[in-house]
């Protein structure tokens, strides 16, 4: 998918809405557990959710750790919700947010791993090991980078801010230094919802990149904070929400609950787009 | 394991090395792959070169890139290698080189991926999200996090050497930001071979501690030049070679290829052995 179609995705759903798939099988609703395995739950889980909100959003983003941490049976159950979401809808930006980063040879692999054995659109690069670590996850057509900048967590302070002797930051320089490596239709940076006015020094970099933002719900950013000082006239944002949506209830009704939290976001988002010029 | 454990070994071996399971079913020998699937083929090659190889080096380290590449039976050859190692070798160190690191609750699942559902003595964590990005590593006891600091590859200068107003560069800002986060007996740092008497640098911060040192072999490191520069007093190092030893050969003898290859290197470690003081 290149940026002209999420674009029109997010003006025709008016949203920009990506909902976060952090399953954990320790939070599904119980009753998914009776008569079926871990990973059949898991995949039961990410099915209902998926139908109950893909008219609400335009971006899923599994988090492998989440899947990882069950083993064989959690990757199985990782594969088969990206092939479901690939199948019934395709109009839905896959998100592999695994934040990998190696050297060459071994980045080209995780780029087979997300990029062919399952079919993700994009995958979350760390870049503190540079242009060769980063370099094989671009060379797919269509697929897209989204590499770490700013993120939403305290921990961000420890390095990303970090000043260089002229006074640039080290999240300041990984947005420039990687827009020698690709441009605005093949990468996108990880920006947290939780960064305020700082998406504004950002956009003085990137003006046209979109961002992937998480931190909005549980990690306390503010939605009409990150539209005011973070949107540019194609939206360029995809803000994720995870545990706000996917737990909105831990009952049956666990996916209606699930559509009425995304569509309640929606409607934030519909408003925001409207500013727009 | 702890550090004087790991040290012990180290002597009793004569040897610090670490045999990285870079494998690739592609590389593999092709009579592996005869009545075997995928996975079993991988497992078999594994156990053969461990077999081979296990009184000459002190550690393991497979690459999960090469497992999940292959999708769930990948991952499933990558858990019954390491308990092969765990139950037949229980003297190994094993490393998992996955250079994971997410926001906190995330890093506590990756965490519990590889030091529950696998039960490996140590994972490589990237640095770039900060100090609650690691925390969560940091509590299994005995178990350790190896940080990336300075890496073997040519991307290491994008961002890594980049110098802050008072002139430390960044590796050396993870290397003293991280000690407030856990001792030498809890963290080792990624090192590579490649970065020749920047050893001498990073060994004034962090005098104490182990390092993982891949690039030597078939990314151009020395031995020796490493051993000069940075071992300490209880050697300090762990130096890792994959392709140079489990690809020695690929036909019906590449096991004892390998056990050649690793042999040929621990006798120029037990040299370098006895420099120590």
């Amino acid at each position: 998918m290149n940026r002209q179609e999420l674009f029109e995705n997010i003006c025709k759903k008016q949203s920009f809405l990506c909902v976060g798939l952090d399953t954990d099988i320790k939070k599904i609703p119980p009753h998914l557990l009776q008569g079926r395995t871990e990973e059949e739950a898991i995949v039961a889980f990410n099915q209902a959710i998926v139908d109950a909100t893909a008219d609400l959003c335009v971006a899923y983003k599994p988090n492998a750790a989440f899947y990882e941490a069950l083993g064989t049976k959690g990757w199985s159950a990782l594969e088969q919700t990206v092939a479901y979401i690939r199948s019934h809808y395709p109009d839905q930006f896959i998100i592999l947010d695994a934040k990998r980063g190696d050297i060459g040879n071994t980045s080209a692999l995780y780029a087979r791993t997300f990029f062919e054995t399952m079919d993700a659109d994009a995958l979350t690069v760390a870049p503190y090991m540079g242009a060769d670590s980063v370099g094989p996850f671009l060379t797919y057509p269509g697929k897209w980078v989204i590499l770490l900048a700013l993120t939403s967590n305290k921990g961000s302070h420890d390095f990303q801010l970090t000043a260089d002797a002229g006074g640039e930051r080290l999240f300041e320089r990984v947005l420039r230094t990687s827009q020698e490596w690709a441009g605005e239709e093949q990468m996108m940076y990880v920006v947290g919802a939780t960064q305020g006015r700082m998406f504004e020094d950002i956009r003085r970099i990137v003006p046209d990149h979109f961002f992937l933002v998480p931190g909005i719900g549980a990690q306390g950013g503010s939605l009409e904070e990150v539209c005011r000082y973070g949107m540019n006239s194609r939206c360029g944002l995809l803000v994720n929400s995870s545990r706000a949506i996917i737990y909105a209830a831990q009952d049956e009704h666990f996916a209606q609950a699930a559509r009425a939290a995304a569509a309640e976001v929606q409607q934030q988002m519909s408003l925001q787009l409207k500013k727009i010029r």
